[in-house]
């Protein structure tokens, strides 16, 4: 049966910047067939009656946006959903890596604990708006088994380090599980698999190439951390005389398919570099200041057309895999960096959240805006809520005045699984008992900070 | 009749940093009687029996916290309640202030909208925590009767500028306003007046020294825009070689009841003089990097021993009015300026939105912490939700992971005002209803940003 979404203010992230302050928005199975403002229906309707789409007499599903923003589902293009279990553990800890996350990972982390994390974390991320992820952990085949169950769209990647890792012994291994992952789900609608190198200095260049080499066969997305750490800018300096992203382009990994996250320490040279090779880039704001680690420049990417997404980090790192914090902290970090009040306006930064996301992960043709043949993956901002009065503009009040509460109704491929801010498959009551009474099996049972 | 919170995570904000992960909150009237440990409970009700203070047989009101934190109530020095019309409006505009914001003001500024905008803030305030406000605004008579009848902790500080105003002609007549509001509120339980001039270059320094006086005389706070525009820092210097607040040493207007809003550019030198009178300062983090303009230094306000809270700004500036987004901003910036990531432990940010801010309006000892004798202004953060677990540790719950959404009960002196995260005095479809009606009838009505 089709849908109608109406009396919405939709918002379609399409090429043109439709807005309409009362527009509709009619989708069928999974695709959406048409948007538009409210008083065009009828002669869309006529039009698709004409062209044998719309039946005589056919009825639809009326859904009431009640003032809603409806935008396009919020991509997340860089998360490690395994580790909801490691929120909170060790924040204000100078060397939380070597003291809380590699121990506890070691002791804690296997297949069954990162499926039931990730389970949590794709109702925490449905909840919040975000209908399309990109996974990089461990035990990806489970992941990606949760992906599917819960109906979010994402790329399963699987972590790929030299040394041994709590799913696999080394990089083979590793790339072995990826390329089996991959072909496991090559035929999905929504789900894919990938390899996920860990870092540029954590697996071999030979590693490197080869899971770039597989990834760009099966025209999935290539993807690691990149110009974040410290060690990473030494070791390479000292070893190459390079920037990670110099590195990069020296061993032949960079192109369309590559996604480099974090990239904070980026020179201009990068940038260009990054550009020429039609990569993108992944941008973990909330993460990499928390952690004190800079601000990327991405005025400058967008400078030179590189389509740069958001990432929330690890729920260990960024905390929430909330995309409106994203939001909220890009604009304040890059206007004030810019000492520029004007920079970046809202509409460029719901745009991050949305169709460039989508296209940092190579699926900018199928979701990230509101455009007939496009995936319907839908989100309804509520604007009731008092944080969300008046709205003047919807991109200006999604960027400085939502917070993820506000999420309402989200549809993934034309399937609603959030209904007036409830999961809909699921109970997530559940789901966070399950994770519970996992965690009490093991060391996490006894971790605690502060007090 | 007598209430004790149970079951829930108290976090005192006392001088000695108690934390129960068990335990109870009791409180009489306005104020709170005890908090503990729930397994010292028994001996504290025997403890109380002895001494009379409570009767034999005399029962209590159990409120079960279900595992909420419980903190003191939130502190909020740095408002401009009668701004939500100005909520989005002009958000990425250079000169947003003249061509927005003065405008507007002068045309559909009265009386009647600076109360109903009031009473819609406050409401905000209340569902998101905040239990004590700073307001400066126009038409506080009006704020102040608004806050009485919501059950707010609030100062309604009287705006001076020495040109006029839409409330007032010159800056005699405004500080006349102030006198007579603080007159009129001067034995109220929760609401008190001030005179807050507007900052220190719109008014003269014989109207600084006037306001200052008056507030000192009634032991209320003395606070203004300080060190926050360009304009601001460049008159001074001009006129007089000297910083604002070395400009407001000169002239005498510093002191332990002086409260400097946002203080973005201040020198080293500048902290000292503020630590050296006993100034307090009013941190606008989200506001301030927002409009591009620097982070302030509270590290090393800190470390002189200034008392620093957190203001949101006015709607028109901050976008929330939320204590949270504050909370996680600070932590965010001043970590990454600091390039240390475990600089501002997640404590030292609460304590800024609790304790120090209670200290900063003058409240220190009747608000901001947990502890007997103090008014019973309590908030319970529910755990509850997908971004809420797990909980290592309260302080880090709080402000890495907590979002306004999360407050579910709000007392303040000891009366319920916010229940299951709904107002308990107020219908807030009504209130929101009464604003549009307001607005639609004045210039607001056809405002548009963007779209």
């Amino acid at each position: 049966m089709k849908k109608i979404i109406k009396n919405g203010i939709i918002v379609t992230m399409n090429a043109a910047g439709d807005v309409w302050d009362h527009g509709y928005v009619m989708f069928e199975d999974t695709k959406i067939l048409a948007a538009g403002p409210e008083e065009d229906l009828e002669k869309k309707l006529q039009e698709f009656t004409a062209q044998g789409i719309l039946k005589p007499g056919e009825t639809f599903e009326e859904i009431d946006a009640k003032r809603a923003i409806v935008i396009p589902g919020l991509v997340n293009t860089h998360c490690h959903l395994g580790m909801i279990p490691f929120r909170g553990l060790g924040d204000d800890c100078k060397d939380r890596l070597r003291v809380f996350l590699l121990p506890m990972e070691n002791q804690a982390m296997d297949a069954e604990m990162a499926s039931l994390s990730t389970r949590y974390a794709i109702g925490e991320l449905l909840l919040s708006g975000v209908t399309t992820v990109l996974d990089m952990y461990y035990f990806e085949e489970a992941v990606a088994k949760v992906m599917d169950e819960m109906g979010i769209r994402g790329i399963a990647g699987e972590t790929v380090m030299e040394k041994d890792s709590c799913d696999s012994k080394n990089a083979d291994e590793a790339i072995e599980r990826g390329i089996a992952l991959i072909e496991a789900y090559k035929d999905h609608p929504r789900v894919s698999g990938a390899i996920t190198p860990h870092g540029t200095t954590t697996c071999r260049p030979e590693t490197l190439k080869r899971a770039y080499e597989e990834d760009v066969k099966a025209g999935t997305v290539f993807t690691l951390h990149v110009a974040e750490m410290d060690y990473e800018m030494t070791q390479l300096r000292e070893q190459y005389g390079m920037t990670p992203i110099e590195f990069m382009e020296h061993i032949g990994v960079l192109g369309p398919n590559t996604l480099t996250a974090h990239s904070i320490r980026t020179t201009e040279h990068d940038v260009e570099i990054l550009a020429k090779h039609g990569a993108s880039v992944a941008h973990c704001i909330a993460s990499n200041t928390k952690a004190a680690k800079g601000v990327a420049p991405v005025s400058l990417m967008h400078k030179h057309g590189i389509s740069v997404g958001f990432g929330t980090d690890g729920p260990a790192s960024g905390n929430t895999l909330d995309l409106f914090i994203q939001m909220r902290m890009c604009e304040n970090f890059h206007k004030n960096e810019l000492r520029d009040r004007s920079a970046f306006p809202a509409k460029e930064v719901v745009s991050m959240a949305t169709i460039e996301g989508a296209r940092a992960l190579g699926l900018g043709d199928i979701t990230g805006s509101i455009e007939p043949e496009k995936q319907a993956d839908l989100v309804l901002v509520e604007t009731d809520s008092p944080n969300m009065f008046p709205v003047y503009d919807p991109y200006s009040a999604l960027v400085y005045s939502a917070i993820a509460s506000n999420v309402r109704d989200v549809y993934v491929a034309g399937e609603c699984l959030v209904k007036e801010k409830k999961l809909v498959r699921e109970d997530f009551a559940k789901i966070r008992n399950d994770l519970r009474e996992k965690m009490e099996q093991t060391a996490f049972k006894d971790m605690k900070n502060l007090v």
